[in-house]
């Protein structure tokens, strides 16, 4: 048995709990080695107190499970199955209490299990898989560092294909392919590639929109690479552009590094928000920096600790998360600067390396 | 009001219930035109009873909303606000009954909702908007036909790329490079190009293996198109390959084929995989025949109806589903067929035209 798993049947006798079972594809790769993304099938780990942990799998996913997976008792259920009456089939003796991800459970397959497994309790476990996720180990650093790699190549790569009269999803589209010609598993989320007035818009989609003289030229785009996630944003200048967008990108690149140098073990995450926050506000844009500063990253891309004012939670060494002020004032544009950052006891060691001095492109 | 959002009101009045909760961004998608993807923050389309629906949406996207929803009332949420503190504060009086959707709801979210709403009993409106997807309009036929065209011409543009010594994971660059620049959304799945014995995992994951003479050779793609999914198989020869593998080949045409006859308004849909079955049976393949014959496919790339064995629910005219029969021989390799159709009054309306006589390439 795996040291994730020892934590976890460690957890489960010191809380009482009979039978874990995890459903969250990310959570099982994470103890097993299994990767897989089984769409409405159901999949889950299972941990009876006391006994040997199974996986329950699509029966067309078998072979695939059993070659990857360190757990190597594997249950399968056929399309045509009850999976919860399969599950029950194999779980000895009453279920008192079962914990479960709440988090990533439906309503529905919570329903399904009381009524398949009849628990008379039900804890979540999600939290400390949340928490056992935070500090990464050397080698999930290892694999971060990859896929940082990876994606500021790509970036690097993409923007050679900038020119006025190109199409924001022409740019999408060749950094998508960079990455899957790079050996990433693929974009950790839809690219992002924004011009001119659209980079206002902090979740705005692609379009045809093409690149002008002038525009601010905003991309964020992130891969997975070996099960973990990258993430990053600059925001380029084609040719000149005016004096006020020049004033929210210099505010924005404060706002990043002050909220940089406040890292280090100890310290909430609230406050480096606020370290951004408050670089901005005095630059005059405090109401235009909409969101948080950032988001764990890991086996998610947005994964636990969500890095914003009111998070009171203290960081911790090994911690991976993003660092991504932004100003967006509608009818102007606008900027944000991302970095990916791991935690070590000295303050924030900046994984992205991108250069972020306002860079005229085009 | 919308003819959807009507439905949902009429069935409100019917069974009644207080409130309707829809948290799933492809049903807010379907009933108010707004595409977004809010990670995991918090989205919600909140129709109350006799009141004007609203939308409840994180703060970064209000104007995204504004722009591409029918319903014009819009409460934002910023992240560092509770966001069903900020619900309840906007559904007046004391809500019954919630209808919400179980199979998307998860246990954690449930939770949430029933502290800040009190909510006295819940429903889920889930099945009903299954049942209201099953049946395409015309508009969204016009759609979906458009996703199938726009795969297939990747898949004739990608196969050129198809040579001895190529590898699975550059055909899918490849291929999603062409689906990006032909402007899909992106791919419906993970691409899925497989060779030779791996052919044999009908969930295989592309990898490095090259292309080889004597091989199968396996494609499985999609495209979101205008919000709606295609989904396709085919699987080609690459020079000579064993009269096993053709043998194979013939027996899941004819599988494909079969079902593909036995469509029809009224029959259900286990009589369908039983017509591909019985036919696979009978040439002797009928354990290496892993999964249902196929999905729904709309919104979502798998929906209702599953298309397998035991299910009796009675096909209806309009209904858009796959039909694809696969063989799976560890060491030999396997060939699936995927085709997608439309349910008319006559029988089955291919939407995909690609060829399905065995194919040497490469």
């Amino acid at each position: 048995m795996n040291e994730k798993l020892k934590i976890i049947c460690k957890t489960m006798e010191q809380q009482a709990w009979d039978t874990v079972l995890i459903t969250n594809p990310k959570h099982i790769y994470y103890l097993t080695g299994y990767a897989s993304d089984p769409h409405e099938r159901f999949l889950g780990l299972v941990i009876p107190s006391g006994e040997e942990p199974f996986l329950i799998v699509p029966a067309l996913d078998a072979e695939s499970a059993s070659s990857s997976s360190h757990v190597s008792r594997i249950i399968t259920h056929q399309d045509t199955d009850q999976p919860y009456e399969v599950l029950s089939r194999h779980i000895h003796g009453k279920v008192g209490t079962l914990a479960l991800e709440k988090g990533h459970l439906t309503v529905s397959r919570f329903e399904q299990l009381q009524h398949f497994l009849q628990f008379q309790q039900c804890e979540d476990i999600g939290p400390i898989l949340q928490r056992m996720r935070v500090c990464k180990s050397s080698s999930e650093v290892a694999v971060l560092k990859q896929a940082v790699q990876l994606v500021e190549q790509v970036l690097r790569d993409g923007l050679k294909s900038v020119k006025p009269g190109v199409q924001e999803v022409e740019l999408v589209a060749e950094l998508e392919y960079l990455m899957k010609k790079a050996g990433a598993q693929g974009p950790s989320f839809d690219t992002m590639v924004l011009t001119g007035t659209q980079t206002a818009l902090p979740h705005g989609v692609p379009g045809s929109r093409r690149v002008r003289e002038g525009d601010l030229l905003m991309f964020d785009l992130g891969v997975f690479y070996g099960g973990y996630a990258s993430d990053i944003t600059r925001t380029f200048a084609v040719g000149g552009i005016p004096p006020k967008a020049k004033h929210i990108y210099e505010a924005v690149l404060a706002g990043n590094e002050a909220a940089i140098s406040a890292v280090r073990p100890g310290v909430t995450y609230g406050c480096i928000d606020r370290a951004a926050r408050t670089v901005i506000e005095q630059a005059g844009y405090g109401p235009a920096f909409l969101h948080r500063l950032g988001h764990g990253l890991g086996l998610d891309v947005h994964e636990y600790p969500s890095v914003h004012g009111l998070n009171e939670d203290l960081i911790q060494a090994g911690a991976v998360f993003t660092i991504e002020p932004g100003i967006y004032i509608p009818g102007t544009g606008g900027v944000r600067i991302e970095d990916d950052v791991l935690v070590t006891e000295e303050g924030a060691l900046v994984l992205t390396t991108f250069p972020k001095q306002l860079t005229v492109i085009g």
